[in-house]
Formats: structure tokens, sequence, C-alpha cells
């Protein structure tokens, strides 16, 4: 019933007509991965499959145009859509990590901050962290906004916000959160310095220092730091390459250690890109309710999904409040606004309060821009854009990998996100590699830095969230080649 | 030599020019006060008194109309200065209240967000929290810098800042806080997201939950907050109403229990608004670096001194770099900005990991607005001319006091800073007057909530902050109206 009062009726045509393209797509792609359609075919034509499959013209013509735009068929001039050639064959894929099913209190190396600090010198290409590029953002429409917001409302700008934050942003955050299947109402949410600072507040809301959270194997760098320095301990899930962590062992780590929360990246978890299907997440969130654990949910990239539609959160089947969902806008739309938010469920009041005592308020300026920038109908057609081009780079970024990394690679299949985890033969140490490509200017994640017991030592994530230019090409084709010469010097 | 390259001559000539003129003008008050000089009466010709004390004619004119500004003495056409009439008298200063020598774990009652909370509402008259009034400071100028940042850094503006901030605006804070006796290097500094972001990040960098903070007594709630929500424990030092914390007191303290870190609030402590004199603030920094014990200093009131300059921060007699100072714009320039800054010595580089593991960084478009407007030289202006309207309001608020409140009321002196605290006979309850007051839509901040223990009982804080009105007259003299009939309802 909130949901009504909230979303115009249009939204939610627009949303049914893009799953439906999206599952048209799918199908066509399959066909294609399975090589029931092989490179140089014709694909069957827009009236031929529309009559087949019983949907509308319209509806196949912009599935052709989502499989165009993310480059697996193409169009040629008065004859119909073929599949692209394919200059290369993807590597296999990494397969699920098991670490050994023990605590660990985090300890993050100094290298994670060499890592990030590399990726601000303005001479370097940028594969490391996943620092969204700004080219790539609607800069100067924002800016507009910002300015407009001064002049519009000068005092409301340079006062505090309510602790929780601006009230219209909240609306419009909740108007976009249908899209992941919440019902949220704007005073549900609370507005965060980004969502490292919501995932802290979750965090300090429903553990103290000492107690154990269970998160994924491998697991953003950034999340064990977080952990570190509460001073909690980790429990490291084994996580597969494409449906995020394993529930069975997740079960068996319930019942033998004192699991306090769990800290998930449903959706195009950092580095593997796994998404969690929606059964999973269903029996995720029933898993931990009967339990009474809080699942504190990180959706930064489940906008950045390459299909048309962006997958559910898991606070979408969340009956009672246990799950805890931090999203912010800085992996699309605009990184140094520092606008996150967090609906906290059950623990909302509480997350309030410690929000309050953190940094009291988000910075006013940048909610109030946000939010009319949200209001316009910019937002979305900003991140269709995105997609697309982080669905492209990922392809690109995959070829050169399959082409010039050395045989015995690994390479996710990512479905979103903007990172590649690439698993190198045994025998090569990414620490060499990573401190090889910075001498040569280029900067990448290590894998070690992804799990707490410093595993993962023969894989690294690049970032394809730049523009792709010959420059990225051409350090990728290097990094194949250090990669090469670090593997002939290593002892098998 | 480090001050050298950042400061400009100009500025430290002016500087030791607005302290002459500020001892001058400190000689007159006192006379005025100590009743040498009477209301009414004429003060030294500016040619005689100059004579008199060997300073120059310009020397004194500045020091006479710095005391016209303070409402203390006024010109009268071709005669000369002349003290000014006082229809009322002060009543007495609260003495100094000394709490049994306990360690308290911090509890802070959901009292405080209420008193917050009813600041927001915007019916109210806000004599409650120290939120200043935003017409009180250059929004339209600020404004346009934020909008001038946009169009000239596009990318800039939306990507993340360092984890320590803009270097730019570093630079610029570390030129001003050459007025604080401070000698940074831009480095030395790192921005947060105000000084509460700062105050958590310097505690979390020295102690650990159920580790003991000394804090001044009565200390600001909302450092009570932080304290509580880092499940630390307090140690409340007796400190005297114009001259900080009681040294001997403190002493006691650290001989018998395991203090960890000190917090203190050195000049125009909130509610006191006491400040420490410079003697004493360095007999308390090589007190603390003996025993290698953290000062954590909050120095967002030092700014807005009510003399001609503002005094040193203790950071300016740290010799070993155990001293770190939190200072922000909150309550001088912008305080929806959420800029602030930490200068943490020897913990700067756990204060840098600290702040990216907290929120990343702080907010972009802020950061580089402020940095312009203090390049551009408007800072120095307006909180000359804020610190004016502070005193202005400061005298006129202790006047309505001293007329309007119950016999045996004591009042505050402070020198800077925005709240006065009244202690009222020990009869009256100050939670009664506030839920009165409050359902009369009068906000105030009861003095309960500036302890740990709660003490405080007939205390109260109000805000001076917001421009002078009939309004806020009026709700003053209301104010006396309920203590008076909660006095007369209340057994002695």
């Amino acid at each position: 019933m909130r949901i009504q009062e909230l979303a115009p009726r249009r939204t939610t045509d627009d949303l049914a007509d893009l799953r439906l393209y999206d599952r048209v797509a799918t199908r066509i792609s399959e066909l294609i991965e399975h090589g029931t359609l092989r490179p140089g075919e014709r694909v069957p034509s827009v009236r031929k499959y529309s009559a087949q499959q019983e949907v509308s013209i319209a509806t196949v013509t912009q599935a052709y145009r989502m499989l165009e735009d993310r480059g697996l068929i193409e169009a040629r001039p008065q004859s119909g859509y073929y599949v692209r050639a394919r200059r290369w064959t993807l590597p296999p894929e990494p397969e699920i990590y098991r670490p050994r099913p023990q605590v660990t209190r985090v300890r993050m190396p100094d290298l994670v901050l060499n890592v990030v600090r590399a990726s601000f010198k303005p001479d370097i290409v940028r594969l490391g962290a996943t620092l969204p590029s700004p080219e790539l953002f609607p800069a100067r429409e924002l800016n507009r906004f910002m300015a407009a917001v001064g002049r519009r409302a000068p005092h409301a700008s340079h006062g505090y916000s309510a602790p929780s934050g601006d009230a219209g942003l909240r609306l419009q955050i909740a108007q976009h959160a249908i899209a992941a299947g919440c019902t949220f109402a704007p005073d549900d949410l609370i507005v965060t310095c980004g969502a490292s600072e919501a995932l802290n507040l979750c965090l300090r809301a429903v553990a103290k220092p000492g107690d154990i959270i269970a998160i994924e194997s491998p697991t953003f760098f950034g999340i064990l730091q977080i952990i570190e320095a509460l001073g909690m301990r980790a429990c490291e899930i084994p996580t597969y390459p494409r449906e995020g962590i394993c529930l069975d062992e997740l079960a068996q780590r319930l019942k033998c250690c004192r699991i306090k929360a769990c800290l998930f990246t449903p959706n195009f978890s950092n580095p593997l890109g796994s998404c969690m299907p929606d059964e999973k997440k269903q029996k995720l969130v029933e898993m931990l309710a009967e339990r009474e654990i809080p699942l504190i949910e990180d959706d930064i990239y489940g906008n950045l999904a390459f299909a048309a539609t962006r997958p559910k959160v898991c606070k979408a089947f969340d009956q009672d409040g246990w799950v805890m969902t931090c999203d912010s806008f800085s992996k699309t739309l605009a990184p140094g606004y520092r606008v996150g938010w967090v609906a906290a469920g059950r623990f909302r009041e509480k997350v309030e309060y410690l929000k309050w005592t953190n940094t009291h308020a988000t910075s006013s300026p940048p909610q109030l821009a946000m939010a009319s920038f949200l209001q316009s109908g910019g937002y979305e057609h900003h991140v269709r854009k995105l997609r697309r081009i982080y669905a492209e780079n990922c392809r690109r970024m995959s070829e050169v990998v399959s082409r010039c990394f050395p045989e015995g690679t690994k390479v996710s299949r990512p479905t979103g996100g903007m990172a590649l985890w690439v698993e190198l033969p045994e025998h090569i140490r990414a620490l060499t590699v990573y401190e090889r490509a910075l001498a040569q200017k280029i900067s990448i994640a290590p894998g070690p830095i992804f799990s707490a017991k410093q595993g993962f030592q023969n894989f690294l994530r690049l970032n394809f969230g730049n523009p792709w230019t010959d420059q990225i090409e051409r350090a990728v084709v290097r990094l194949g080649q250090i990669i090469a010469a670090v593997s002939a010097e290593s002892p098998r």
C-alpha cells in the first residue's frame, strides 16, 4: 500500500517491460553460450522470433538491442542480426575456495592502504581500487543541481540536516528502492556518509569488539578493515563464484561458533562478482531470522547489473527486520559526495543514535543536490548507460586477459559490478605481480588483501570501472607479460 | 620556519596589534568591573590614556572601539567615551562543582536525543542545542564558491578526496591555525566529517571499550554520548567556571585510576564557557606528556572569543605529540557542511586509518568550497562579526536572566562561545522547567544531560547563538516566569 503511494504507475510498468526484454535476451544469449547459435550465424529475425515465442515485436526488438549493447550480436544492414565473432575463448572460472573453518582476529597489512593510495596517484593506470571514474558520471548536471540548491535554499544547505538525513532525499531513495523489491517508508531510512559509515554503524549496533562476524570468502578488503578497526573477529564462509555464499557451510558454522552477525554482498560481491539467486536470498534471510542473527547486506553494486533489470536485495524477503541493507551513490553517481544510506530494520533507532554520535549528520549540500537530481529522473537514464559501459568493459577486459595471461589462468564471470577476479597458476605470487606492475605504473589489487587469513596468494582483482582506452588495454597486455615473467622465475 | 612559509608577514603583525588592543581594552574593562569607573562616568580621553600608558593613540582608539562593541562604553558626540549605564547587576557565578571521584559507565538518557530533536522543530524558540543560526553565516558567499568549484573542477568535486582530505583545504586550515599558536604542516592535518568524527577517531585511536576517559564536569552531552557509544567509561574532573579543570584534582585522579586519555574543551568549554589561561594549558600538557597520556582537545569554540584575539590551543604547547586537537567549521561557518579536522600528533597514522575505515573520506564539494572561501580572506572578517554578535547576545541574555530569573539564580561569565550556564536555586528541578518550557515552544538544555552521573539537577544551559530578537527576549522572560512558577510549587 505504501508502494502505491510512492511509485507512479508508469515505473512499475516500465520495470515489468524491462524484465520481459531481459528474459528474452537471456534466452538468446544462452543459445549463443551453449553453441546452438554460433559466431557468424544469423539470429532468428525479429518477426519470426516474436511469432515463435508469442511475444510482441517491440519486445524482441528491445531484447535484440540489449544483446547488441552487450556485444553478443551485431546488426548488418538489410540483413538482420548475427552472432558476433569471438576471437577468443574465455578461460575456465575459479572454483569455490574453502578456507579452514576458523575464526580469525583480523589484522590487515599496511599493504591495503598502499593499494588504495596508489589509486590516487595521477599518472597511474588504475586497475586496483574499484574507484569509479568521475568521467563516467554526470558531474556537470549534478553541479548544476548543487548550484541551484544553494540559490534556492541557502540556509537549508548550510544548516545541519536531521541526524537521519534530508527528508526529500529519503523519499527519493525509498522510491528508487522499489526496483530492488523494497517497500520502504522514507522514515525507515538513515542517510550516512557513504556505505562505509552505514556498515560501521550496523556492525556497532549489533556486535561488540571480540564478536564474530560471518563474511564471504573472498571479501572486499574495506569490509575486513572495518571489522579490524572495530576489534571484531571474522569467520570466512566459502562463496561460489556465481551464486554467493555456500548456505550449507554457513549453517555448519552457525552451529559450531557464536556468529553475532553476517555481513554479505549478495549482489555482485566484490571481488567475485557473484549474484545470489532470489530463492537462495530468501532461504538465507529465513535461516538467519530463525536464529535471530542480523544480516548486514552491502548492496553498493546492486544497481550495476549488466542485465536490464537489477536483482532484488535480501531486504525484499525480510519479514521481521533482521536485515540491514546498506547502499550508497558512490559507485553509480558521485563517490566524492559521500552519500549513502541504511535501512536498518529493527535496529533503526540504535543506528540513528550511533549516526548522531559518529558524525551528527551527513553533509547537507550533497544530500539536497542528490535529491534534486534523483527527482529529475536523470538517475535511471545515467545508470542504464553506466551498466552498458561496464558490461562492455567487462567483455573487453575478459577478452584481453584471455588472450594475454598465461595458460592455467582462470577468470570470473561477473554479471554486474566493476571487478574481474583472476586466478593465476598456483606457483605465481600475486604480491610479486603487484609490486612489478606498480613499478610500471599499473595498480592492481593482489588477492591476499581479500581475506582475513591472507589466502588467495595467486589471485588478483582487476577494476574495469574506467572508460576503456588504449592505455588501459595496453596496461592489461603489459600485465600479462609481467605475469609470464614472474611465472618463468617462480619454481612450480 | 614552517610558519614563515605559510603566513604572509602581514598576518603576524595584525595578530600582534590585535593582542595589544585587547590588552588595553581588558585593563579598562577591569576598571569598570571593579567599580573604579562607574556607570555614567567618563572614561579617560584617548589622548590622555595614550600618554598615561605609553601606547599609541591608534591603539587606544581601537581598544575603545572594542569596548564599545562589547557594550561596555558608549561614545557621546563632542564629549568622549562614557561607561554605559547598567540597569541590572549580574547575579553571582556558579561555584566549582565537585562530583564524587568515581568512574562511571556512561548511560545517556533518551532525553538527550529529545533535546536535540526539539531544536529541529520549525516553530520553536531554540535556546536548547547550541545550533548556530544559519542566518548569521555567509551562506550566499559560500554558495557562490560551491557553484564555482563545480564549474572549475567538475571531476575533482565528484571524485573521492584522499582519506586525509583535500590538500588545498589543509593548507588553509594550517594557515588559519597560526592564530591559535600552532605551526602545522598541511600533512599534519586530517579532514573529518565535523569535529564529532574527529573526536570519535581520536578516542578510538587511543582507547578501547571499558577504558577510562577523563572529562570536564560539567561537559557537553555530545561528548558523553560519544564515550557511551564507544563503550568507554568517564571520570569527571571538577572544573572552575572561569579557568577550566582543576589540575590538582586531575593529578589526584591520575594517581588513583587508570585514565587512558583526557578529553577537554580548554577554550570556552560547553556549557561553562570557561577558558584555561596559557600557563595552565602549558602545565596540563606537560603533566600529561610526562605520564604519556593523550590529551584530546576539542577547540570548536576557540574562534568564538569575545575578545579581539582568540586564545591559544593546548596543542601550541605540545612538544611530544601527545595532544590531539579537534576542530570544525560547524560553529563559525557552515554546520551543514560537516567539515572538521584533527591534528593528531603522534597518532596521526592511526587516526588516518580509522578515518578511512569509518567514512573513507570527507565529502569533496564542501571541502573545496570551504578551501576557496578561506583563501578569499572572507573567513576572518566573518568571524570577527560573529564574535561581536555573540558577545552582545551574551550581554543581553545575561541582562534578561538577571532581571527575570528568581533570586538565588547564578550565572556564568563566558568570555567566548555561545552558551550561558545558569544555576537555579537548589529546590528547582531543571527537568520540570525543561518540560514546561517545551510545552510553551521554548527549548532549553537541562543540566543533568551534562554529566555522566546526571548531576546538575538545578542547572540549565541557554544558547545565545541565534540573532537577538524580541521573540528570544520574550522567551527568556517567559522562562523566568516558568521557573518562578516551578519554584513556588517545589518544596524547599
